[in-house]
């Protein structure tokens, strides 16, 4: 189950590997010589307080987050903060099934939660780099449950907090949509119970799979429009077919089952006996909550709902007819949203 | 792949069955010794002029308009109209894969469109009834669609027409969304292509398929709200398997089928050489188009953007977080509102 050329530096690269050890998991087990992979961007400067943490959404890498976020004269400017984009356990890059040795290898890998990932990105900020204050913690879908998580968990330690297409707590329609992309998967009988020889035996659920992101992901009006002619395919199929399933046919999908797991039950009011206002009432972080408005699952009601929640923050939506995968960067006036609520935030004195 | 009890008259009667001789299909083939279902309310009065038609909808019979949409007081008023509900070819209780005899049987059921249920239907109304006027048609979902065919295809005959939450023109986004649907049952090692013996051999598919409609069915605010509480049911997991899968779980795989590949395929633009403006431009029925407000698949912005191609219609979007399946009756402030639209629509001179 190794092996697979898609997760290697070639495509996702430059970042580096930091084994951080034995990490103990919250529902159990542990990720022994648990590996992050980790693309940094400018300098930490001598007072350390110029850091900023991006963790990483669903099938993304470190290598979407720097083509599509980082850059001279963007909010994410290596010039003025040094950017660490840790890529999340499962994601294919750090400790993931299709890379794991031994009895965590492959459908034996161990469910990881988003919290067992933000302590994995603490003891590394803070043990290897020397952190300890973030400028701001900023992420998308998945990469805004982390960002919650960082919130709540480590108040004193994030200074500001962007979660972007995500929530704190992910809702009962989530957890649904997302257990149809895992049945898509598993029920590819090429899927064997995780014990494929390569992700091109689960072809076909990979496909499926790809299908439901491409109902979901996008949005009525995106398909109204035909914003994937502004893509280069001239039909909705060749749409699926060349871009949705050519994305996520060469990952792995354990890689892809562990990360729906950990999506499905990012919750922070576990740190408050399940209460969310609570946890979310212990954040310090000046917060912009981003949702994107056509997101058809990390919808902007349910944003709004906990931004309430959350002392001093504000509504900060993005608007884009390309729905959740707006964070893709294929909407340059979704991207020109964001950047300007980040510089606008990052000026936020904290 | 006859006899399956749950399409009888103890669940969906009373209604009477029609043979409206051989139907020539647009797509090629045809249906011999074609059989509606059809179930009637009121009374058609000498000068024939106060028929409605109440075509159906995917999965839906005759029954639960008669249940939810007909009554006393309401807008379908059997003491004012004749009510004619027109079951789908394909639905169960009209001619379908599941009780079609020799050739047409199961799986090798022929392709049937839209327009082959309304040209159905209108030999039934002239030929059967003697009606040559519909004071309105008025259907949800695919029955918006039969009526959309109706208006363009038959403007003479059509005095009124209320689609609602559905399209003239399926939408590549909701076509999409239906081959998930599709792709649920047929990839079910059971269904083993359309010769199953029963539908519980196609459980697993057939549970997928309700999965998929309680993401896109219903919508994240009804989820936010907890309003399958209000159903009965504690959770989502037990509103998932015991209102949801509990649904579609009797039902016949290639009924299913068969009404899913013609609800793709609705288009009325057929009509004017794929021109939809001009097709829409055909319509002299009055015609309130009633989108749902939180319908996820069959999208307000879709249909309003018909309605402005239809001269002198007015759009009357009904507003519920139910979604798509308000159309079930499930919001009672909904169906308030379609009833109120139906009158005002019933009350206007044509």
């Amino acid at each position: 189950m190794t092996g697979n050329a898609y997760y290697g530096p070639d495509r996702h690269g430059p970042y580096e590997l930091f084994n951080i050890g034995t990490l103990a998991l919250e529902d159990g087990g542990e990720l022994r010589d648990c590996r992050l992979a980790v693309a940094t961007h400018g300098k930490l400067n001598a007072a350390k307080d110029n850091a900023i943490l991006v963790p990483t959404w669903y099938s993304g890498t470190s290598k979407i987050i720097e083509q599509v976020y980082v850059g001279a004269g963007r909010a994410l400017d290596p010039a003025k903060y040094f950017i660490v984009v840790v890529n999340q356990i499962g994601g294919g890059l750090s400790t993931s099934p299709h890379n794991a040795a031994g009895a965590a290898s492959g459908a034996h890998f161990p469910k990881v939660r988003i919290g067992d990932d933000v302590r994995a990105q603490h003891r590394l900020l803070t043990e290897t780099f020397g952190i300890d204050r973030l400028a701001l913690v900023v992420g998308g879908s998945m990469g805004a449950q982390q960002t919650y998580e960082w919130a709540v968990r480590y108040p004193e330690m994030v200074l500001r907090a962007a979660p972007i297409a995500g929530t704190a707590k992910n809702t009962e329609h989530d957890f649904l949509f997302t257990e149809t992309l895992v049945e898509a998967i598993t029920t590819d009988p090429g899927f064997d119970g995780g014990d494929y020889a390569t992700p091109d035996a689960v072809a076909a659920g990979l496909k499926r799979h790809a299908k439901l992101w491409t109902v979901m992901g996008w949005s009525t009006e995106f398909f109204r429009a035909g914003r994937y002619k502004a893509f280069g395919f001239d039909s909705m199929q060749a749409f699926v077919d060349g871009f949705m399933t050519g994305y996520f046919a060469p990952m792995d999908p354990n890689d892809l089952l562990a990360m729906a797991w950990k999506w499905q039950r990012g919750d922070v009011s576990r740190h408050a006996g399940g209460d969310l206002a609570a946890a979310l009432g212990r954040i310090t972080a000046k917060t912009f909550v981003m949702p994107i408005s056509h997101d058809m699952f990390f919808a902007p009601e349910d944003c709004f709902v906990e931004q309430r929640l959350i002392a001093g923050s504000e509504y900060r939506p993005i608007h884009s007819i390309d729905g959740h995968l707006a964070l893709f960067g294929t909407d340059a006036d979704a991207l020109a949203q964001i950047d300007a609520h980040l510089q606008a935030l990052l000026a936020t004195p904290v």
